[in-house]
């Protein structure tokens, strides 16, 4: 794609080029709220087809003078939409609307889905996790910090429900969801991952466990018979739509994203991915791969399942926008509130294409009439009284500070292991030397001492043969003092095994 | 079948009588209770085997000598249990154990099943019937009176629950449901629905209709094609099972429940029945025709679902128990507490034949992982705290007051009108004589004046020709002065048109 056209400030002229000061938040808003506005409306002006694509956009320096604002405010939003793959740059050759974007476009057939399953490691691994009986030190990645349950701000919500839900409200649910809730997350979801979220496409469901089952389910009523998953990826995924009777692929994944060449040769019309930050390996898909997979689902009238299971947690810089807002009609955006307040609530999301709803809806309704609607309640009312906002300020906080203390206490015990991956999320990928190896006995040598680890093979197809140790190591749900304890048990066990028997 | 053997009081002897002493509920207690628990020691003895099938048991008057009670609290026990199909009995000939029971025996494959749904008249009529425009009075049935919803007993259980709730308790749930809630379940249900409530057995689920779906997938995924359903009945049962995969079969149905002859001839190997109080009809299921759906379901080694979905609510006398406990193993129990406390609460069970335990579960679990834990965790508190026993008898007592006030309305306004059924459940079966028709004209003139009727014709495949209108009213959401007005106006309305234009 070819910049095309060159645009400036001012009022829409002749050639149609946009107003720039449209864009310009309030005068006298914080620097910070400003930053997010001119993001939130150039993303707007992208979708919405007011920047049309090949739109090459002002200079940072020559925008920055228009709307009377610092460069470096206007230079993080281009950043940020390049990112998310709305805008293209080149260094020197400027920034223009890029092509991925497809909004209010074409109603097709396809899918693509990410995953708040993908951290979730299944119910028995997560379950196991708790309360195995040897276990001194559990890394197994999937459970959040249970502790940090709101349970107080909860019960007031709770309370609050109860005392002024009208009666009619206990009947038989909508199987959409709660109005009042669909509202509330497609508020929170446009503002905090960019998602183009229409409260009538929402479906309020139990988790992206549900959402997953109930896509598969409405694809395979319409002939397609498999899905296409990420190597490495959450062999939950494939747990879950094969008992919908679809098939699984296993794509592979490279520094970012999906190969588009395995992709397209793979022949499926339905994949899942979790492009913010991929499960297992912990990369951000790179903008190139978030276009590059819409063109193909375009091409194929496929769809994307999007797993955004922990696309809230960023510690270094702002979430990437979710890929959904890129093209809403042909990705399924799907999360729950499972790894920010609390699995066992069953409480989840799904922002469905125009052209599936009803038959997702349908699917939901089947299958148990609709999400119990006190829940819903609560969760409406946590989320619009601004509870929710506070939760993952809370957990963003506690989980960057326990991803730090696992970095030095790696550094510290296990020095050379390398730590891959954004930082974000839950967990991280662990490559230790091959010189704490091999793999086999590292491992059991963990088990002994009572630390619980899961490798990176139970992910994936692949089996380097480098001697490496690769692990996914979470670690939300453990306070840094055991953090350091279990790394420092771990180095023991293994320290001895590489000093005797190397 | 002929009586075998004859038994009296005394310890066991070298025959194997059993002793009817063991049976005798403790001296101090009230009749009520010890005649419960002679029902039960009664039931539990048959299932276990010491009384086996052919035995011939005391004559009340001996049993109640032996065992120092009331003749009557014997002779109400022995009704009871042959309503229920544990025990036959004719006059003059004496009682003796049936042989519809089966516990404990053959695991086999084959599927009956009973429902909540058939109540719900379908979350799209439920919903409806509450918000309509024009509707002065709404006489569909399917819901219960929401605002008989215990909020203040329910708030108080849900803060008991977060206070004390450990915080692993908020991770994924298991698929089955919380211990203590199936713990809760299974005692509740055996002491007063008369199941073998095994808490191993029992899986939480969302209510009936999902109980449907696990239950439809899994018979599809072991070949079957077809469910058999009670004609007249619900039509929800054919469209969940649909959602599945699975046909529906039509079985027609007279005054003691599914004709044999049909049953057999249809080739299904599972169906969905009513039997405690079948919907719409509203007829109980004869213990004749309970035990030979339990015969056919061995002989095509085939499964019952049965939809308990009222069978709380009986007027007249203690409920008849449920079918599930004559033969665990090839009954599917599944209730709710839809209409008990609140649809919207999505909290029901589903008692499980060993056989298709671990497949049910396994599709628990790919559907949503497990049922949201705090609400478990409070109706497990809720129930074993008599919270659920009071909240029963409050709607026991609440609807036998408004059935009463419709079949009053009825005389009065509607005189000839002929109401059908057992004294039980929320809604009756009401045969207009033809002198207010045609049914066509009778409905539209309902319509017009305000009053939501559902005639019987939408719920099965009868289409009778003499012209009377029958009408399946719901009335336990209606105050008696709204069922008097209803009635009224109905009347009001359709009287009009017999005296101009018949």
């Amino acid at each position: 794609m070819t910049p095309s056209r060159t645009t400036s400030g001012g009022a829409p002229g002749p050639a149609g080029q946009p107003a720039w000061e449209l864009l310009l938040p309030a005068a006298g808003a914080p620097a910070r709220r400003r930053g997010r506005a001119l993001q939130e409306a150039l993303r707007e002006a992208v979708r919405s087809g007011r920047l049309a694509a090949g739109t090459r956009l002002p200079s940072t320096r020559e925008l920055a003078a228009d709307l009377g604002v610092s460069r470096g405010l206007v230079t993080e939003a281009y950043e940020q939409l390049t990112a998310e793959g709305y805008l293209r740059g080149e260094r020197g050759a400027g920034t223009w609307v890029g092509g991925a974007v497809r909004v209010g476009g074409v109603a097709g057939s396809g899918v693509t889905a990410t995953g708040g399953v993908a951290g979730a490691g299944g119910a028995g691994g997560a379950g196991g996790a708790v309360g195995a009986p040897d276990v001194r030190v559990d890394f197994r990645p999937g459970v959040p910090d249970l502790s940090l349950f709101p349970r107080s701000a909860w019960a007031a919500a709770q309370r609050s429900v109860l005392a002024r839900l009208p009666h009619r409200a206990l009947g038989y649910p909508d199987p959409r969801g709660l109005p009042e809730l669909r509202g509330a997350l497609a508020g929170m979801l446009a503002r905090r991952r960019g998602v183009v979220a229409d409260p009538e496409r929402l479906v309020v469901c139990s988790g992206v466990a549900q959402a997953s089952t109930l896509l598969g389910f409405v694809l395979r009523a319409r002939g397609l018979r498999a899905v296409g998953v990420e190597d490495p990826g959450s062999p939950e995924h494939g747990r879950l739509f094969a008992s919908t009777g679809m098939e699984t692929v296993w794509l592979p994944l490279d520094g970012e994203g999906l190969r588009p060449g395995p992709l397209t040769a793979s022949g499926v019309r339905a994949v899942v991915v979790t492009p913010s930050h991929q499960f297992p390996s912990g990369i951000g898909w790179s903008a190139e791969r978030r276009a590059a997979l819409l063109d193909w689902a375009r091409a194929v009238d496929g769809y994307v399942l999007e797993d955004d299971y922990d696309g809230d947690f960023r510690y270094d810089r702002a979430p990437v926008g979710a890929l959904q807002g890129l093209d809403p009609e042909r990705v399924v955006y799907a999360g729950s509130v499972s790894k920010s307040l609390a699995p066992g609530l069953r409480l989840g999301w799904a922002l469905v294409p125009e052209a599936l709803l009803d038959e997702v809806v349908e699917r939901k309704r089947t299958m148990d009439l609709g999400n119990p609607v006190l829940d819903q309640a609560v969760l409406a009312e946590f989320v619009a009284r601004g509870g929710y906002d506070r939760q993952l300020r809370r957990c963003q906080r506690a989980y960057r500070e326990r991803r730090d203390a696992l970095l030095a206490a790696l550094a510290e015990h296990l020095p050379g292991t390398g730590v891959s991956g954004i930082a974000a999320g839950l967990h991280v990928i662990a490559r230790v030397p091959a010189r704490f190896g091999p793999p086999e006995r590292f491992l059991a040598r963990a088990a002994e001492a009572g630390v619980a680890l899961r490798p990176l093979e139970e992910y994936g197809t692949a089996r380097p043969a480098d001697g490496d140790v690769r692990l996914v190591i979470g670690y939300a749900h453990l306070p840094p003092s055991a953090i350091a304890e279990g790394i420092g048990l771990l180095a023991g066990a293994v320290g001895e095994l590489t000093s005797q028997n190397r």
